[in-house]
Formats: C-alpha cells, structure tokens, sequence
C-alpha cells in the first residue's frame, strides 16, 4: 500500500490530481475509432491534437481495493464525430465503474458485451454514470469547454482496449441540429 | 440491474441523491460514540439534532460491482469533540473506499483493525481520502457548514458497526485552539 496516496488533491477545472501520473492520448492514437475515416485522415493531415487525459492514482492493488482517475476530454469534432475516448472493457469484466461528471457537459456510450445493446447517458455537473461489469464504454465531449469527470473502479478491474480497437462501438454519436444522437455506424 | 440507476444526480450543496433512499442519524444514534459522555447526556437532555444523512445508490450487487453515497454532516460540537458518524468496517474486510470532499471542512479518523495504528485525514473540497481494506474509518465535521462528501465503495463490502459500538475508536478527535486534534481516549 502508498501511504502517501491515502489523501491526494484534484483540480476540477484543469483535470491534474497532484502529484499522480497523466497518459496523453493524441488524434494519432484514435486511428480507428471515428465513423467517418475521411473526415479522420483530412483532420490528421492538418495537426495531431490532444484529444484527452487521464490522470490516476492507485493506493493499494488487493481484491477489495478501488483506484480512481481523473479524465479530461478537449472541445472538438472529427466530421460530425465529437472527440472522444478510445473506449474499452475491463480486463475482468464484472468490473463496474463509476464516473462522476466534474466540468463541461458530455456523453457516454455504453455498450453491452453479450447482446450488443447501446445506451447513451449523459456526463454533465454533478451527474452520475454507472457502467455495469460486462459493459464497453466510451466517453465523448459534446460542450464548447474541456469535459472534466472522476472514474472510480476496482484496482483489479484492468483495460482491455483490443476489443474495441478490432471491431469498435457497434453505434456511433454525430451531431445532429447541435445535439448528440446515437446511430449505427 | 437497476437500469434506472445508470444514471443519477445529486446535489453537492444540500447532499441529495434525487430518488434515492436516505439514512439519518439523529444524536440518540451516536451513544457511546463520544468520549465525553457528560457533555452527551447533556446535550441529549436538551434536544435530539440530526446529526448527518446518508443517500445510496446501488445500481447492482455482483461481484465486481460499485455503490455510492452522499453524506452530510451538519456542523456542531458535544463538548470538544465535532459531530461525527458512528463509524464503521466494512463486513467484507479487504473492501476498501474512495471518500471526495463537495462542500465544507472534516476530516476522517482512520484506524488499522489489526495493529490500532490511527491516522487523522482532512476531507476538504476536492480532497479525496482512501480508505483501505481492514480499517475502521468515521468522519467528522470540523467547519461551520454542511460537510458533503461522496463515498464509493464495493458493492459487498457491507457495513459492520458491531465491532465500533463495542469498543468504539482507539483514539477520539477533540477541538484544541480551533484545530482538529487526535488524541488517546
């Protein structure tokens, strides 16, 4: 167990938790995940934003133990597409999560393993999303302003990202009359 | 699986969950919980205060499966010692919890079950304390509002107060010049 991490500090507008460590994932790391792969590669072309970040911290990995994470999404669309996350399963998955909604207005798309059944939630201020055990998801900035959110999960929970990297989201979200509506891709 | 808590708010001012069942601990709940047992006859004599509330959310209740809570603790003090929760461990001890400070000022006594070693927390805005696996933990107000907190935990970890009532915490947490200060009983 990290003592030290038995208490840490977050920022809710800028995403940082002091002292914890970031992955970046850029628009070259989403290959693959936009619908619109023309509007993709035109975008890739021009510049290779920051799409997010997550921070986390993990004070103990036994069976009982829970880690948390702080995520940032950045404003912007790919095409119709609003940048997002790549999404994944847990590696063990009746892992659940909690992901509670900080800063900016978003959506999450989750997606049942077994039947394929989607389901988008919305992640604003002081809203909460539960993704059961079983579940894919994926989570996208549909605001003018960094999309800010806590995950809470369990330490043994893990990422499988190869699922959703091989045969992604069975629906996509466009913008549609400025709202996010969820289609099949 | 409770669809319908998929998704959920609360409100970090007042510390409600919209929809959600509520606990309260009115100060007849906490006998035995503060060492001076004078000055809680006393007050007990005067009035019977709610101490704090609790809201839950429990979407699901397998194995890998989170729940969450909003507590408020209102301000106030029985002789030198804040308004407190009665404290407990979880029934499945290796379950750890997540705790995130929303609004006001405490903090978290935290005591190990098999070595009594005992640690003094702050739980302040946007402070976030772990509590580990096979550890005692109560929470107190210290500031003159409303302390709301989130709390995410496993969804078995269960509650265990049995061992507390008996035996109560090692050390207890006193007002010394305004400050929060953890001594022995």
């Amino acid at each position: 167990m990290n003592n030290t991490l038995l208490s840490t500090h977050y920022n809710p507008t800028t995403g940082e938790i002091i002292g914890a460590p970031v992955v970046k994932r850029y628009l070259v790391d989403l290959r693959g995940c936009f619908a619109g792969g023309a509007a993709y590669a035109v975008a890739l072309a021009r510049g290779n934003p920051l799409l997010y970040s997550v921070a986390s911290v993990a004070p103990a990995d036994g069976e009982g133990d829970l880690h948390y994470g702080l995520g940032v999404i950045y404003p912007g669309k790919i095409g119709d597409e609003y940048y997002m996350t790549k999404g994944h399963l847990h590696a063990w998955r009746p892992a659940g999560e909690f992901y509670f909604g900080l800063r900016g207005a978003g959506v999450m798309l989750l997606e049942d393993e077994a039947t394929g059944a989607s389901r988008l939630l919305p992640l604003t201020v002081n809203a909460v999303v539960y993704v059961p055990g079983h579940t894919a998801h994926r989570t996208m900035n549909t605001g003018a302003e960094p999309l800010v959110y806590l995950g809470v999960y369990p330490a043994r929970a893990g990422h499988d990202y190869g699922v959703i990297a091989e045969r992604n989201f069975r629906m996509c979200v466009v913008e549609r009359d400025g709202l996010p509506v969820m289609i099949k891709r």
